[in-house]
């Protein structure tokens, strides 16, 4: 693959995998959305096939990794570290393109949602109910673009960044083991339902970011967005969406290097 | 493929989808139905298997493109053209069928609606809730059969259109570059949970009609129905889920050319 | 395929079937059941991965048809007729098995139900909501056993089961066209999730019965099973579950010689 | 496959599949999780999405059996018994670790749910209502670890465990025979669907433990977790879901040796 073939699919895989994430969530939480209130089963398939379309769009150029944590997990593996900073530019370029790119399509969601009565008087503190989790400063209008925690804890909060980063990455390892699927052909599919099930099951502390570029991009986008009464964006809290999936990755590649080779 | 072939191959494979996918807005918005507010995920799921059932029946045929949006985004990409015509007599003739086939299903629910006190005296002017979004001119019955934006803004109505069809068919145009995948075997199924996954992401603002012949062949049976107290056709809506999802794959096309080739 | 292995497999296959269908529906409208008012697309997908169920359990043996309306189908589209006795022997043995099963997996669920306060003074006598449509006489109990229509208008009806039926069987003969896929390997699979897709989207007005051995079978064993309480079984509906099917098969087995050969 | 490539793959398949399954419970049981009240729908795709992650990570390994019932259904089929102690470690060392790293990703949910005024006083007995199913003695915090009936009948709770079992069992024994799809490859998605759908059909009753090794294991970690007010563990209840699988996979066993040999 050559340098500018990875930085190409890494960007437009990622700018999907964003747009749909961050769409899902900008569609469920966001008032004048068909999708309002559609839960956290909405969620968590949306973010699936989210990765479904960025990764197979991505694959041909770049394998469709989307995902820092995924690079580190590879490249420990692998022991090829040379391309890792195409693959990092790309990633965070696209998230950052699919962020805005949220914000496109919802525009008026958006805006409908700040200027309604009942949020701007507070009395809509927590609108979308727990399955959303929107009690992030910033509330439901950052939670459409990054992760928050339902219980404000550095320790329990990384340890569960690590923990479901650690399992999709060690999904990712182990399969280009026995069958073939890796990276490519039915294998992101896989990847794709695994992604469910990790929102399934281990997003509910803190919305699962398990991916930096996920996280850190839309947050930035968030931030320059010129979106009256938005909200802060929780910069104390953005580290542990950094640093959690890629330690995550790094417990997985070691955990695959010391026990699957 | 013959000529024929491809009429036949989109027209009974559209016919089916828009049984299918009109059917689960009938199921999960008109009173008496089983699945009556159901939510979004119904929908989602219910569009996406349209999709898979009509693609496989049309697949040995014509493809399975029954999209005037995919078959310009691939003639975009192929250089065909010829074939062209034939593929949209099927797609508009299809989705004409399958709409009044949707109104044959549902026939009964359709009458129990539209005289349900509830919903003459407009106590129920927004039956099922923000999760179906049927406020568009017409209300739930319209909805059956064609798109509507929450917020009716022509330029974001647009955009939204333009960003998931052209998710949509540069989804399509890549698949074939590395795996064979494409227009046929799995290829089908994976396009289908990505239109899952659009509904589920980017159908918040306006239902994603993604398809022109999908919103206005209905939209044409549902001015013609003779149901009474249906309401309009929203006609002055009814370019924008043509030319949006057109431009999204004119959009697609063109980025596919300069990305991916 | 021996006659043998015809019966045994779609004996166990149906009875697989219908345990797994019956049971979603006991799952999500009895009380005492952990699945209570899980909605219609727990409805859907159960009735998908029980067709997916069955249907591999019995593909080595007799392909997996489970369904007299599959049957039909394939035999005007094959010319073979032979095997079609065996096919119906195993289908209705099974369904009269797997229905039974159902009652022993949730009978104090039945008794439960059937003796609660609220449901036996008729306070509960809609208990699940319209997503589970158990309006027919005999209840939400009859309901886990036979299909039911929301509207009692025998045309519609009729029309509903035929529309549904032909799209289940017109999907199964135009898939061994062009991919090899028909009633073997991951066909079953896409049948299965075919089958999702006619439950979320045809399903409303009648309940989908789209199989006379999925209706008629069950439906004796509900008229047999000793539950107090229990409602009739409705035989004067009998008939358009078992003959809708059959006549949607023949319209699919006709339109697929007259437009796919 | 060697004895300590048996451990080692079932001991980390089992452990994400605990992990998993057991998380997603947390999820949508416990207080402050962004999860709260999904469903079972949530439930039961959750539950199978972690049986997908675990038997594909152990699948190089181990072929994924992640479960005693299967082990010994595996046993009865093949004949070959002097792997199945290896199975077993692997399952049960990796089910208490799972169960352990469900407490880790969710420490503060726990401890936010079991200090709930709500919770303490018994206004909230039933918290997240009959589709979650937490009455049995414990709770809901018992409930992310171990299985529990909603109708406490010993006959009948075994017999659901050992038809729900003998279901899986037989899917897994006879899918090998036709299309080699077995416990390798795509065989282990269509497992994961079938984990889906026995969830949503059977699981109503009792909580479909199907797995010894998924039950036992988990209620350990639950009796020596230091959870203030976390209640008992059941143990009247633990042999129920180990004698039941075990039986339900015999039965299977049985049936394959007897109808499709």
């Amino acid at each position: 693959m050559s340098h500018g073939h990875i930085v190409v699919g890494e960007l437009f895989g990622t700018a999907v995998l964003i747009l749909m994430g961050g769409g899902v969530c900008a569609a469920v939480t966001l008032k004048k959305s068909k999708a309002k209130d559609a839960g956290w089963v909405a969620i968590a398939f949306g973010w699936g096939f989210a990765v479904m379309a960025g990764a197979y769009i991505a694959n041909g150029y770049s394998g469709g990794q989307l995902n820092p944590a995924v690079t580190l997990g590879v490249a420990i593996k692998t022991g090829v570290w040379s391309t890792v900073p195409y693959y990092l530019i790309g990633q965070f370029a696209g998230a950052i393109i699919g962020a805005f790119l949220v914000w496109v399509a919802y525009m008026g969601q958006f805006t409908a949602h700040l200027t309604d009565p009942e949020v701007v008087s507070g009395q809509e503190a927590d609108p979308a109910g727990p399955a959303t989790g929107r009690k992030a400063p910033g509330g439901p209008v950052l939670g459409v673009f990054a992760t928050g925690p339902e219980i404000r804890n550095p320790v329990q909060n990384l340890l569960t960044e690590i923990i479901g980063t650690a399992v999709l990455v060690l999904f990712i390892l182990t399969q280009g083991m026995t069958n073939g699927l890796a990276l490519n052909g039915l294998g992101i599919l896989l990847t794709s339902l695994l992604v469910v099930g990790v929102g399934l099951s281990l997003g509910g502390p803190t919305g699962y970011a398990i991916n930096p570029a996920r996280d850190l991009g839309p947050r930035i986008v968030h931030s320059l967005l010129p979106l009256p009464g938005k909200g802060g964006s929780d910069w104390s809290y953005a580290w542990i969406p950094v640093v959690g999936p890629l330690a995550g990755a790094a417990v997985a590649g070691g955990l695959y290097k010391l026990a699957f080779t």
